[in-house]
């Protein structure tokens, strides 16, 4: 029997249902521990699946379009393919749960359905970002704006043990996203923040991460309130596609160029790659009792096959337990 | 007689005293209605300036270093020049200050010897910034953290207002850096600024400036609390120079690639230079009472040419009167 069950909202994103489907068949062949249980339309999924093991449908014939609000969708869709997946992990019929649907509906069906873990006072959105040296996670990108100080205390916990028991990262760093390195730098929060952390025996704490230097890659995990972690995240999105564009424009200026960017097409398309955050799966919503993973709304087959692999490890990786285990850590330094 | 006197902070910056006099010079061969005070040690500055005309030396003998407390710097280092050439500046002795030293000096300077225009409640920091369509203004960079709703809809004013007089854009298109476009979106200091900058009438308010679309240009001025309008600015350097360090290492991957990069120079060039805000002079320090100017601590001497262009600009387009002006158009909607 599998060992892990995977709720998959096979109506979120722009490419659903067909990307969805095809990624649900790329895991469970790569992963033969999972199952994926498909929440949408029985008849409009059916055709998709024929004759694939380990892939089951939930028939949910509602769909949570991108302009609902998503505290009314989760409270009133209560047929559509996103609520029914969430539900499935708070009824244990499901593991974990991985949407590319809209991002606030998830938010609210995680926090609202399924609930916190006890001691966490918000849960955070937190995706993997390419760094120069290494990726990092940031935490939160948006889930909680106007945070307390303990919240940001609480996120360090959480990124350390999602780097640590996902990403493998033996004794992850964690700077909290700040204009200065010195401690008595920032707002009115982060200097209180800064204290708490500082204060704490649960997770390392290396001081404040400048911004600046933040896509460097230099901090494993970067905490920040979830307005600023917003604005870091869509100003690097921002700036990434500025600079590609002006870079396509640049190399199309003159024939000369146009030859010498044809003759650099593999090495610029390996630093397209790179850039692309998309291609490292989703975001994990942390702090909520069970494993959620938002997918990119753009999410392709592969994309989705990525989120079902994260939903995995962080059920394997038990990152749960492992962060109601670390809490009693922050309240004392060692 | 010159109508525009500059003081010009000539110990200040990573190049100076030489880059900063030789901007001088360059500023004023280009302008022959401006002189250039030069505040630093006379006997380092005399023999850098022999036969230039309309650059005279004011004597300061002590220099306030990048770790000397801002505060603490400008109350106690009465002789420095930077503190002299802003109390120049209060004294009537020069209309305008331009420095490349510490920026928490030159704030604290301007703030406290300056002074506010009255009806200004906070100085703000807004260095304009190549986007893809067209430059913008942010305001604030950083100089006030925690801000009132009040403050922003004051930055609006004074960033509309600079726009206008020294960039020459007609009709200054103000945006409200967020994390989502509707008016609901955001934090509550940004709920509280976007419903204050919608009830008036002294500028054009065009709402939420998604901060992914920032970069693109689409608005004329960008206003933020200085904590998230730093956090923009530092992203975009930050993720700037890691993309051009990524592409730099791309291009070396391969022999294909170096001549491909080779033809491609020019154009990659032309994109370089696009990139650097630092081309595009210093950062206005606006609200306070007369023309202050931050140029980039590495400025060379183009720079500060482009900087004390800038100061000039400011008298002419009589910033501080316009500012003045439109304080009344803020609290009623016409």
């Amino acid at each position: 029997m599998a060992k892990y069950r995977i709720a998959l909202d096979a109506m979120g994103g722009d490419n659903a249902p067909v990307a969805i489907v095809e990624g649900a068949k790329l895991a469970v062949e790569e992963f033969p521990d999972i199952t994926v249980q498909l929440y949408g339309p029985e008849d409009a999924l059916r055709p998709l699946i024929e004759g694939s093991e380990r892939i089951e449908i939930v028939h949910a014939p509602e769909v949570i379009g991108m302009h609902d609000s998503p505290m009314l969708a989760v409270r009133q869709k209560t047929e559509s393919s996103l609520v029914k997946a969430v539900l499935a992990v708070r009824e244990g019929a499901a593991d974990a749960v991985v949407s590319a649907g809209s991002t606030g509906a998830l938010l609210a069906g995680g926090m609202l359905r399924i609930g916190r873990i006890r001691g966490i006072e918000r849960p955070a959105l937190a995706p993997v970002i390419p760094g120069r040296k290494k990726p990092f996670l940031l935490i939160d990108c948006g889930a909680n704006v106007d945070c307390q100080p303990r919240y940001l205390q609480q996120f360090g916990l959480m990124g350390s043990v999602y780097m640590q028991s996902v990403q493998g990262v033996p004794r992850p760093e964690v700077g909290l996203a700040n204009i200065g390195t010195e401690a008595e730098k920032g707002d009115k929060l982060t200097r209180e923040a800064y204290a708490l952390m500082s204060a704490q025996s649960a997770y390392i704490f290396k001081g404040n991460a400048e911004v600046r230097d933040v896509p460097a890659g230099d901090f494993d995990v970067v905490v920040a309130d979830g307005f600023v972690g917003n604005v870091i995240l869509k100003s690097i999105e921002g700036v990434s596609s500025l600079i590609m564009g002006m870079l396509k424009d640049s190399l199309r200026s003159s024939r000369r160029a146009r030859a010498g960017a044809l003759m650099m097409r593999p090495a610029l398309r390996g630093l397209k790659n790179k850039m692309d955050y998309k291609s490292h799966g989703g975001a994990p919503l942390l702090g909520v009792n069970g494993a959620v993973v938002k997918a990119h709304g753009s999410s392709d087959a592969r994309a989705i096959k990525n989120a079902v692999r994260q939903a995995r490890s962080m059920l394997e990786g038990k990152v749960v337990e492992k962060i109601r285990d670390g809490l009693d850590g922050l309240s004392a330094k060692e």
